[in-house]
């Protein structure tokens, strides 16, 4: 039956693993493959072109497992490749961008005392992200007159995988990303980049207490659940022990560097994956490496 | 005739852009083509069996180009694919590993008022380098005895990259990856990693002025100099008006986001590259993407 088949995720790496919890927390009768392109990441510094390719490759690989929905967890490739894998690929393909957009414009608007003038989004995200104004466009489906401001923050990537969360350094590097955007005073900040839910603490106490942050990943999760409703593919079967994350209902591949992957994996989720494989997926074919 | 061909140069990236900088200015008769793989850069969190694959599709593609002579400017590269590479490669291959390590060793050795001891060496590199033990390898082979320590230093790359050469943060981070190196007192350091000359400055003021910083890319092409000589290699042509780097007579290729690659070698030459091409790498295969 369709309803028990997983739902797919996938991200140019580790970062994706921050949508994944918000999934798994919000979901927890489904579960869940997720691919990480560790043998390709990063995708935010690269042409359209080839996230593009990369991102249908995932795609296929994950839609060739069987399973009910695909998450791109990835928001460069939610930026860049959204139309090409639902031309490509038969199933509901859910990115984070859409969601993250509307959710902040829901949060803006839901605010009590909003001051009567137009809501003011901040977005920080990958250079790709930015240049790809798809959260700017987002937004201003959601709500036309609503000022956006991007800044791209390349450093936060490399630092949240070192584990930074809390360093000097990290804060004394927010305050000089995020300078200008704390001028702005946004009434609510999205965190346009998977990995930056890993220094929310950071980046909440440089832009200020009173900004709303906006994780995609956790927009997305919402989405996904009224699609599993309206479509009627949610599982029926509750799980009757409380699952936890990474358990060996789920199943994680990733194309390089496995160990790797589960070292970032326990620091952003505290746990290992169970089952955990590299594989290839170049141009869709799996050829087992050893781990 | 064989003496005029170019030296082939490739490098996951732009890091290279060092190597080839130190290339061209030891070598003012020579021309060089490079590529830069910026679709899969970085190497430096990757598998053994991925950097091995890459580092053969690159090579191969400078092969088929026509070169005299091929540089391995990726450390990791280097450290991990050069006996695969001049198996499957029919000219002289040169890493940057080997220099590095020897040059280091000779640097000890020829410091005056030297104390009675084993000579002390220490290298900063990538996770990949690090793990490969490639640098320690080559230093024991030329010193035997060398006491040898090495530390990664992972986001030393980005900040290069963002052109952080002189900011507080930067320096701050240094202290506390290269803390316990300064506690070694090493007499020489190698920059194990093509981009960490960019950050020369702040890694001389972290170790301490006493300290001789050794870069790769600099002892790379003093080899290189010698072998094209014992060779019969070296292009006897004399260029008669002074070369600039980066000039039409050495032509670059990447494989991905040339737009970003010409930035970044701004950042780190002070100029871009007059000829630059975007190509695909893929198994050896040629197709040109739009720029």
């Amino acid at each position: 039956m369709r309803n028990n088949l997983p739902i797919g995720i996938f991200d140019s790496g580790v970062g994706g693993l921050t949508v994944y919890r918000a999934l798994h927390d919000r979901l927890p009768n489904e579960h869940f493959i997720y691919l990480g392109d560790t043998a390709r990441v990063p995708y935010g510094t690269k042409s359209l072109a080839t996230v593009e390719r990369y991102a249908l490759e995932n795609s296929e690989f994950l839609a060739s497992r069987g399973i009910k929905m695909l998450v791109v967890a990835c928001n460069t490739a939610s930026a860049l490749a959204l139309p090409r894998i639902r031309e490509r690929i038969g199933i509901d393909v859910v990115g984070v961008i859409g969601p993250g957009g509307r959710k902040a414009v829901v949060s803006c608007q839901s605010t009590p005392n909003r001051p009567p003038r137009a809501i003011k989004i901040g977005v920080i995200a990958t250079e790709a992200t930015v240049t790809s104004n798809a959260y700017v466009e987002a937004i201003r489906r959601a709500s036309p007159e609503a000022e956006v401001m991007q800044t791209g923050c390349p450093l936060f990537v490399p630092l949240a995988e070192e584990g930074w969360t809390t360093e000097p350094e990290t804060f004394s590097i927010a305050e000089r990303y995020l300078k200008p955007m704390r001028d702005f005073r946004p009434d609510a900040l999205v965190l346009g980049c998977t990995h930056y839910p890993i220094l929310r603490q950071v980046i909440q106490q440089t832009v200020g207490e009173g900004v709303s942050l906006i994780d995609s990943g956790e927009a997305t999760a919402e989405e996904v659940e009224e699609l599993l409703k309206e479509k009627g593919l949610a599982n029926p079967n509750a799980v009757r022990v409380k699952r936890g994350l990474c358990d060996d209902l789920d199943h994680f591949y990733v194309t390089d560097a496995a160990e790797r992957f589960a070292n970032v994996a326990e620091r952003f989720l505290g746990t290992k994956p169970s089952k955990l494989e590299a594989i290839e997926v170049y141009g869709g074919d799996e050829l087992k490496q050893e781990v």
